[in-house]
């Protein structure tokens, strides 16, 4: 069906009319010039985090589906509030669309979107939704409440330096999805020059094993979970942010931001099984991975060196190094424990060249 | 200079580092994973806003200037906050930046921001900044207060119905400006056309007394100084919104919300002069430009019938109608009082066509 049959207004009421809204705090949402928050001191500070994912640079639909897409995309913000030990409460939603896409198209994303405002308990409040000229925009904000929230400039010498599951698997899902898109590109293009007669031969994707590599890299999860225990075990981190850029990106700005240096272990690092055998099939160097790969969506970050053995306690943490004076800089020692590697903030820099990254 | 020598955090820092913030509610601003913002009940509600603007859709930067833009990008969310009797307090900024922009061109789009938000009182807390294929993308959220927000829904029978200012203005300027790029591209054809000999004659758009119709395109004012008129006055309106896509659709969508009928005068619609004689001069009648026409940023609401006097004292405040039941429609009594036309919501439907109209 195509969208401008229902033209901007019944559209916008056809997309969000399957989300009612759930928090106490959410006084009215979809509908007016603005959405109406009703924030509960008790609560804490409001927090605000808001991210733009552009087709062509962000993701790529001919692996990515909407359903899957809309979830990341919220999740992602999400991740963003934890990372404050915050709780995400509403979003907004703007939608820049172009005509190759449909109702139904559209009718996935938005699937994708509330089954993640379903699983963290956000409601959708508002948006704004527009034709564009070329491709997919999605803009969302995310509102919540953060008791007290956890910055990033609150790292201390001594401190231990955690991060929550593991890393390097998105990038590496990355990889593979970009390599069979490629493959797939060449069986058309074989199929094409030897005259293109019938159908084109099915393709299948080589993915039977790497399910954890694809759902990493395609619907990401924001930890929620890691925020609770954190609360419960009654841990206050000195600074905390998610892994969006990298594993090194990301410690360089709490250092940075800190005025603190540190010191990370290879060995440490927290690398799952195919991510490992994945890398070594790609010859990439599985450090790599996890310290400039990005979009693992993983908590770092430092609590004081007297909670150790609370820190320990918790399943899903590992205490990968700790932080040191400025002056020591921020380094990585090699599995070997016999050299230093400086830190570097690989991650993406979007504008750096006109392929991206991710 | 070119982006990609600053990076993303570089290029973050040096367009944010000129925006200290202002207000006592923003606790922390650009640099962490959120923004943080410390509600005071005592101020009311949370309102909270977000509008997308996509090249070639919503701007056309062949006669824009970034400065302008960058101003306007910010009001048309501040008018959002106004049309719920709220206080803009915040934004996040989002931008997607193609290749052919350079640094100077995202400081003027800034420097536009920044006098918007000291204008308005506004602090600038966040936002994403990312590389995108092709042209420029900016998504604004606004985040404000209302200590009482007053909704679309909210209109009875027999309330008056008022607007601010003038209409049709910022849709006449539109024209204009198209008209004046249509005779540039002309005269840069045939100058083309005949050898494009030594450097093309200097361009003289014809713009003279016509400035007020070019400011209401390029640089609209959010109505705030009405909503303080109102608030010293009294005066709660029972329904308000702000006039983006036409008087026409915003009193549908009032109508609809409240459910009820309205009847406006044509002979009342508040048009400016210049509006008047250059519609005249394009043979665009001038009542479907205000009616259909948007951009205005004026402010649309209604007022019990015995709040009549109170708000004829009030400088800048036209009524053009009342409200009625239901089943008499929403219609306008004509110049001449002898016909009803039906209203229609002919404002903006960007997915009709593909050409745009703004």
């Amino acid at each position: 069906m195509e969208i401008k049959e229902y033209g901007e207004f019944g559209l916008i009421k056809h997309l969000t009319e399957k989300f009612p809204l759930k928090n106490k705090s959410s006084l009215y949402g979809v509908g007016d010039d603005c959405a109406v928050i009703d924030v509960d001191p008790s609560e804490g500070k409001t927090v605000v985090t808001t991210d733009l994912l552009l087709e062509g640079v962000h993701f790529d639909l001919t692996y990515c589906p909407m359903r899957h897409l809309g979830y990341k995309a919220c999740v992602v913000n999400f991740s963003d509030v934890y990372a404050m030990m915050g709780t995400p409460r509403q979003i907004t939603v703007s939608l820049g669309i172009s005509k190759r896409f449909k109702v139904e198209d559209l009718d996935e994303l938005y699937a994708g979107m509330k089954l993640a405002c379903d699983i963290y308990g956000v409601d959708l409040v508002g948006g704004d939704t527009s034709a564009s000229m070329t491709g997919l925009t999605i803009s969302i904000t995310c509102i919540g409440v953060a008791n007290d929230p956890v910055y990033r400039n609150g790292a201390k010498v001594n401190d231990l330096i955690c991060v929550s599951g593991d890393l390097g698997a998105a990038y590496v899902g990355l990889q593979l999805l970009e390599r069979e898109k490629a493959v797939y590109y060449q069986e058309y293009n074989d199929w094409k020059r030897n005259g293109a007669q019938g159908t084109m031969p099915v393709f299948k994707p080589k993915f039977e094993g790497k399910e954890y590599l694809l759902e990493r890299q395609l619907k990401p999860e924001a930890r929620k979970d890691i925020v609770a225990k954190l609360n419960e075990a009654g841990i206050k981190p000195t600074s905390m942010m998610d892994i969006s850029d990298g594993l090194s990106s990301e410690l360089l700005h709490i250092c940075h931001q800190s005025k603190v240096g540190c010191r990370i272990y290879e060995e440490r690092i927290p690398i799952d099984y195919q991510t490992a055998v994945q890398a070594e099939e790609f010859n990439l160097n599985v450090s790599t991975c996890a310290l400039n790969g990005g979009e693992d969506y993983e908590l770092l970050f430092t609590v004081p060196l007297a909670q150790s053995e609370l820190i320990q306690q918790i399943s899903g943490i590992r205490l990968i190094g700790h932080i040191t004076d400025e002056r020591l800089g921020a380094a990585m020692i090699t599995r070997d424990g016999n050299s230093e590697i400086t830190l570097q903030a690989q991650g993406w820099n979007a504008f750096a060249s006109s392929e991206s990254k991710k």
